[in-house]
């Protein structure tokens, strides 16, 4: 299943897309989406038996919101693709490098994103998201973590490179400011992701293809993420976890590096997940 | 007024702590203490108004649980003190220091806290927390980051000190085990702390005093850091600040480091904002 929210920022009601491409209202089975729809097998049995019957939603002019509401934590994991490692000139992690971005960073996917004061340096990243849908604690095997996975969705990572990596202390400074996470259009569900690694992932700024990238260049697998995680955290249903980017992004490029600027658009798409775009304006 | 939240976990209702020490119940005045009542004057105002007039709770083996709900993010400022930045050997950052921890893990003051599984180098780190009351963004003078503090509380910032900095990348991996941010017990709120730069802080472990410092000793002053975080993100009602941890942590003794095991007791307090204690269990 797609499942998305529509509506007004803090007023989105919950939606299907189904396999028509027709937007279905979904507010009569279920209140909202969120890490308590995820995690009740029941709520979401009766959501697949009245797919069919939904009412249909007219989609003009309606905003796409977040696709999941009340998210706890966004759990990101930093260069966990072999090119990208290479082009930012860092050594491939030996184990995963985890850092993090506050719920409130979150927008729908083609909401605005705002350049923060004194950014010089607002960098973009595609990235694989995983939406948590079961209690992930301890975790032993690649199996046991991949069933914690209610679903997945396109993630932009919006970054401020000068904040992250020259102003003193962890990434968090960089990857934290207003807007610096849309998320979506759509949460698809597990079932319909056989491989989450075998998925091609593209990012554009204005119109120019910057990363073209798959997850099977990933350093470690959403598997082992979601498990390795796990020893040092627990990930609750509705907990998100950012999978990391591929090459393509403003810092690996040689001076002047393309940084985002007010007016820039970009685009992005992950195979089977939709895509996003956003135009970039002042904070 | 000293606001707090009792009851089982998950279950709490919002209470107050007179003058003279009564535990008064708030039920009936407000449904409960998150960044919607600490944003909300009116709200606040009917609290104090009805405070002589609350019935009294029996506090007998009630349990005191976080005093704040739904908290939104926790910024961490690391490095803050210069006796801590000394006795870790790090240089004083020249700017704040900022890591995360997730909301997640915030339990009440007399709650159990466990020792993540393979933990060899569990810490204290007793701090003063800042509790956000409205809302912060590209604030510019130090009367205006006040202005947006809603009250302090004693927070308990637990860190595991491999997976923070042996294990690579951010500080993040050692900051968010489950339990790991005891908070409370109860919220002052900002009139009542006429200089939060002049507050006593103490912690000892099974009955030795450990950390026995003083926020003068704080390299960024709270008005400095809410000025500069909001200056990166932007902090909204119900977000927590915990404003680093003075000097006498077990990372910073001489070896063998008397890290934390099941079985250790921790008590910790700040002046006028209460005392918590809590014992450490296996995960």
């Amino acid at each position: 299943m797609k499942l998305l929210r529509v509506g007004t920022a803090g007023a989105e009601r919950p939606a299907l897309l189904d396999a028509e491409g027709v937007l279905r209202d979904l507010s009569g089975v279920v209140p909202d989406i969120d890490g308590a729809l995820l995690a009740d097998e029941a709520a979401l049995g009766r959501v697949r038996a009245a797919a069919g019957d939904l009412p249909a939603l007219d989609a003009t002019g309606l905003r796409i919101g977040p696709p999941v509401a009340r998210i706890g934590k966004i759990v990101c994991i930093g260069l966990n693709y072999h090119d990208h490692a290479r082009e930012t000139g860092a050594e491939p992690p030996s184990e995963p490098v985890i850092f993090f971005k506050a719920a409130d960073t979150v927008v729908g996917a083609y909401d605005t994103v705002l350049v923060p004061r004194g950014s010089t340096k607002t960098d973009w990243e595609v990235e694989l998201a995983v939406v948590i849908g079961r209690t992930a604690r301890y975790l032993e095997s690649h199996e046991d973590a991949l069933a914690c996975v209610a679903g997945y969705a396109v993630s932009h990572d919006v970054s401020e490179r000068e904040f992250q990596l020259e102003r003193g202390g962890t990434w968090d400074k960089g990857k934290n400011c207003e807007t610096f996470n849309p998320l979506g259009p759509w949460l698809v569900t597990a079932d319909e992701v056989p491989d989450p690694q075998k998925l091609g992932l593209r990012l554009w700024v204005n119109g120019e293809l910057k990363q073209d990238g798959t997850t099977a260049e990933q350093i470690f697998s959403v598997a082992e993420v979601v498990r390795y995680v796990s020893q040092f955290m627990t990930l609750y249903p509705g907990d998100v976890i950012n999978t990391g980017t591929p090459a393509g992004v403003a810092l690996g490029e040689p001076e002047p590096k393309p940084f985002l600027r007010a007016g820039d658009v970009v685009e992005l798409e992950i195979e089977g997940l939709g895509r996003q775009r956003q135009e970039f304006k002042g904070a």
